[in-house]
């Protein structure tokens, strides 16, 4: 949410004379993204997101997220591609840090998705995956069951101090995925990261997959457990099922879980939300009193996760 | 420097069916300003810069600066228009806070702004003040003087902890500009803000004048002193004369300076750092360890405070 990195005026065109984009005509900080600073770039060819890389994003991983996108938008699905330098790279540097210049796609995040829009990101989230069936590239998900463990287990005073009875709720959770985490099921390269900020919309169509730098290869029905937990829960923190239903709906009129994915939904879903509960509760210890920008609040994903714990199975996400 | 007010869907829905805009298509935040919030919105009627004031800005003074802003587009400067509502108003509410929908203009802010440069918005300026002279609006400065004054002596401690001996040079300061600060200048409404920041340009023409939240009715010649400020120092604090004669060549290409204006920029441009010294050193006083959003730095204007009191005379400037 921050613009870290304030590029210098021959910085700016330095950098575009690497490209075959013309001059730039207007350059904004946006507010986008936790992770790095990014630009809306007109230049004359076109409108881009400069997006530069700060510490939290590892070099290494950036051509694999670069062939990620470039996959996806030559497969025809609503992802932002890369431009490449007149060199053929998609990643250029700037301030020695590693910057990439990404074709700008139109729409609307949702801040409350409709049921209709749930129906549309289960649907794209099953092509992007049928579609990334077919690319040599991997990466690790450096956010698995042993992450959360190692990162939540330190810090279980901290959610009993957020609420009274989470150390040992939270805990049972840890067990239970540690215990009954799948094997053998589909596998592929995964976004992780789709939430409703990731995904732009023309009206309920939608018009763009974007923020690739948690993708990495894991279960399938992992990332649509992701999708669950991030789009189907209303603010008073119950879950859906209508919601649910549209969404795994959607995936499956493009790929139809197998009956192992489908009984193993549940534990993914638990899963999924201990993820996002275990970075949520590192920010928010780690963040100093009185900083101006607030961390998201662990308990939102406490409640999900006391959700999943009470799931009897496939039905109760909609199936 | 940050959204402040995150729109719910409904919300910009509600916001855009009072304007003949058409549908909503994209909408950014964007890291611009630090009073306000401001989104990037692109409708099917074209791009706008979506703006929700804070408490910074005083919900009486909008319609002075939409008035502003729409005079000097209908004198064909290169200033924002807002949009108006389908009853006419240039302002319209979001969750109970005043906003405007503002046309977007292309162009880059310099990060270090050429002597060319330089020349454009010192006549960029001068045409401003000569198209605002057939307004009838007006708003007291209410960072004059005596504001000054209000800020700064109480935190003379603060001061001399920046940097030893600030205690006693700013304050003589304070008492120069008390003494001698002139009357019966020509007077009219000023942008009193007009930082590189707040100025597009393509290639080295000036391509738009921002952000009027400053705006009021003061000394024209005190604009002048604020942009030699902002504008001909250089990263080493030093002054640039090359760069103060192209700006008041510039500016009185247009408008020729009185022989008044002329003898009394010195203390002007002492009033004005003493202007922007006086808000930095507030803020930075108020600003808790540790924020994220750092405030600038103090000491900048005291350097530019150190000159002024040095200067002899118009010459020095560039005149």
């Amino acid at each position: 949410m921050a613009v870290y990195t304030e590029l210098a005026d021959e910085e700016l065109t330095a950098l575009l004379a690497q490209y075959d984009l013309g001059q730039a005509l207007s350059l904004k900080g946006i507010a986008e993204g936790v992770e790095n600073t990014n630009y809306l770039l007109e230049t004359t060819a076109g409108r881009y997101i400069l997006t530069i890389y700060e510490k939290r994003v590892a070099r290494a991983d950036l051509p694999f997220f670069m062939a990620v996108m470039e996959h996806l938008a030559a497969a025809g699905l609503p992802c932002p591609r890369p431009a490449l330098t007149r060199a053929g790279s998609p990643l250029a540097e700037v301030r020695a840090k590693a910057c990439a210049v990404i074709g700008f796609l139109s729409g609307l995040s949702p801040k409350r998705p409709s049921a209709a829009q749930c129906a549309s990101v289960g649907r794209a989230l099953a092509q992007m995956h049928s579609a990334l069936a077919t690319t040599a590239q991997s990466r690790p998900n450096t956010l698995g069951p042993a992450d959360w463990e190692a990162l939540v287990r330190p810090r279980l005073a901290q959610a009993e101090a957020l609420r009274p009875g989470l150390r040992q709720a939270v805990a049972a959770d840890l067990d239970a995925v540690n215990k009954a985490w799948p094997q053998g099921l589909p596998r592929g390269v995964i976004h992780a990261d789709l939430f409703p900020d990731n995904v732009l919309f023309t009206g309920d169509t939608v018009s763009g997959l974007i923020d690739f730098y948690f993708a990495c290869s894991d279960f399938l029905a992992y990332d649509l457990a992701v999708c669950l937990n991030a789009w189907c829960f209303e603010g008073d923190r119950s879950f859906n099922l209508t919601k649910g239903q549209r969404m795994i709906a959607g995936y499956e009129s493009v790929r139809p879980l197998t009956p192992g994915e489908r009984d193993a939904l549940p534990i993914l879903a638990r899963g999924a939300a201990l993820r996002f509960f275990s970075t949520r509760l590192a920010d928010w210890s780690a963040t100093p009193e009185g900083a101006l920008v607030k961390p998201k609040h662990p308990l939102e994903y406490a409640d999900r996760l006391a959700f999943h714990a009470r799931a009897n199975g496939f039905s109760d996400y909609g199936g």
